[in-house]
């Protein structure tokens, strides 16, 4: 096997990323000079050296400067409002909700979903460290609300029914406020294809 | 040409019906039984005989036994709540909404949307016609709230401005209530692809 | 149930028509004037009287005049090459073969396919109708060739294969040449998506 | 900017990669193991030190142990066919050939297609390239076929007129034989979508 093979074969494990793709990548890098590969090798370097998971949120990020931090430049932010905790599922959620530039709370990861009627729901998502993570603060006496943005899928609202079970086994109701981003028309929607659920959640709160 | 042909060419004209499908309801229709065939002519004939346009919401319906009444089954029921009006933009957004179960109020059919920068609105929505019936049910003192069910769209925000100005002119803010569909998350959205305006939304009125 | 939903319900039976589709169908002939309708309706009535299927090649044809005749335009006409029989799967081929301009022959409908380890193929297929249509034209001492046009797929192939067997068994070699429709590049091909058995067709039959 | 969205923006330049994607690349990374990302940038470098381009077909290949070698494996191999030429738009062509274990002679790479009424064709393709190649391989008395395996579109049939033009201006008829693929029906292909031009190669070509 040469070295293209062996690379489109590396590039086949990137997600979405099939044989055809995988070669076209190799082609492309074969194209391109010799200073493009530098920069995307030398990416590729750092982001082995300073790629790390955040010990609170979960997030991967690229801490630059290599720091003994152990918080991503979320978690560490003194700007950001302490006082409340956004669940999302995955990285790419924190990107989206980012780019909003409407949210300036905390966030935390759960690395998953819990389906419907499954008996192993801890091994999941990260239920313990999110235990753990409201235990913290609530020994900081920061944390108010805890928000879950979850996909408006039945994965989704079972996991948000099992994660509010459990924290109401560690918190009271009067301690801190549970919440859902609300349900309703989301951009694009045509009326002529709205759902039962989500017509009932928008004529509810019409506004 | 032959009477498949002319059937085929008169089928094209059906909404979304290119000359391959149109060819394939004849093919279709040459291959049913007569039974199939006289029950489509007869449903046609009747449609025909009984097609008719609610004078009230302008909705179009199929008047069973061809009576003189002008309104439609939802206009002229007893069992609606007339204190609610809901605007909406076509036949089948009604359709949609009606298979909730979850409105018991009165529609308004608009017939179309405005654009942004339109500068003939009154020609492209019956906004005459609706003025006429606000008059109407403010006359008969049943009216208190006008909920918009438009598409989540420019078209669609631009429509709702122009006909709350509209209204806002013949009827005051304490007269009747102008509400619309609250926006949030639609059945079926992940949080990764969540836009700006619906994320903000939801995150504002989430409960 | 009234007029308009029996009407969708009708159209539902239209392949390829959901209910959504079945609505708008209905939408559209309530928004129609009568004259279309009217078209409509006597289109239909013409095509249940006069929609015949041919005797000899089995295709559904609307007979405008309302003849005593048992044939197709096609297999009626005395400009087609009497010495070319092409065997299709369905009636829509032969349209999409007839607006080539490129065949002036006859043709025979199957019906359908015989898909492979099939136990019953002569339930699938109008295998007899055909072997009798052959030995009809061979007493008429007219065929000379007989063309496979199916489609490209294993289906297609053990069909044809299945046919193959059949015909050598009732008729010799030297009295009627079989053949098919030539493997190669389709139209719009882009030679990183060929396939092997169409790549080695197109290599072998180069030109 | 830190590491991570350096990265996504570097992975961004990749074929058919937005930003949605090149972000996924870059959280995979952050979650894959040192070992594969060791063996990705190794890869990297390597490619980056063996990837040659051959002076003889303008293949990019990756040549394993950095040789002195200027041409790739195909056109330096003993047991390919010297007598044939075929002749392609683009790399990933001849890994769709190959892989059909169908074609053992030589290639030549255009890097481009000629769109009719071009004023400039030679700065679309190689056909300078391409005629010395020739002028090469006649004097070698080698060549005795060029086979053109170019897309079925106008740019494809365009290309395909003017490089035959061009080689007839230096190469007789005797001396070297000019063919391309068939056309005819693809894999797959059903005959109800099939087009005039595939149809009529088909049936010329029937066999």
């Amino acid at each position: 096997m040469n070295e293209a093979d062996r690379l489109a074969e590396l590039f086949m494990r990137f997600p979405g990323i099939g044989p055809k793709q995988a070669k076209r990548f190799v082609y492309f890098l074969l194209r391109e000079n010799s200073h493009y590969k530098d920069q995307l090798i030398k990416s590729l370097e750092e982001l082995k050296h300073t790629g790390k998971q955040c010990t609170r949120c979960f997030r991967f990020y690229g801490d630059k400067y290599n720091t003994s931090n152990l918080l991503c430049d979320i978690c560490s932010s003194s700007s950001r409002d302490k006082s409340l905790l956004m669940i999302v599922e995955k990285d790419i959620d924190i990107d989206a909700i980012e780019k909003t530039n409407s949210y300036n709370g905390l966030y935390c990861i759960l690395g998953g979903l819990v389906p419907p009627l499954s008996d192993k729901p801890t091994d999941l998502i990260r239920i313990r460290e999110l235990t753990a993570l409201i235990h913290t603060s609530l020994t900081e006496n920061t944390l108010q609300e805890i928000i879950f943005a979850l996909p408006v899928t039945d994965y989704g609202d079972n996991t948000q029914e099992y994660i509010q079970k459990t924290i109401r086994q560690i918190v009271g109701i009067d301690k801190v406020k549970l919440s859902h981003l609300a349900r309703g028309l989301s951009s694009g929607l045509e009326i002529e294809y709205v759902d039962k659920d989500t017509f009932k959640s928008a004529l509810e709160r019409r506004n």
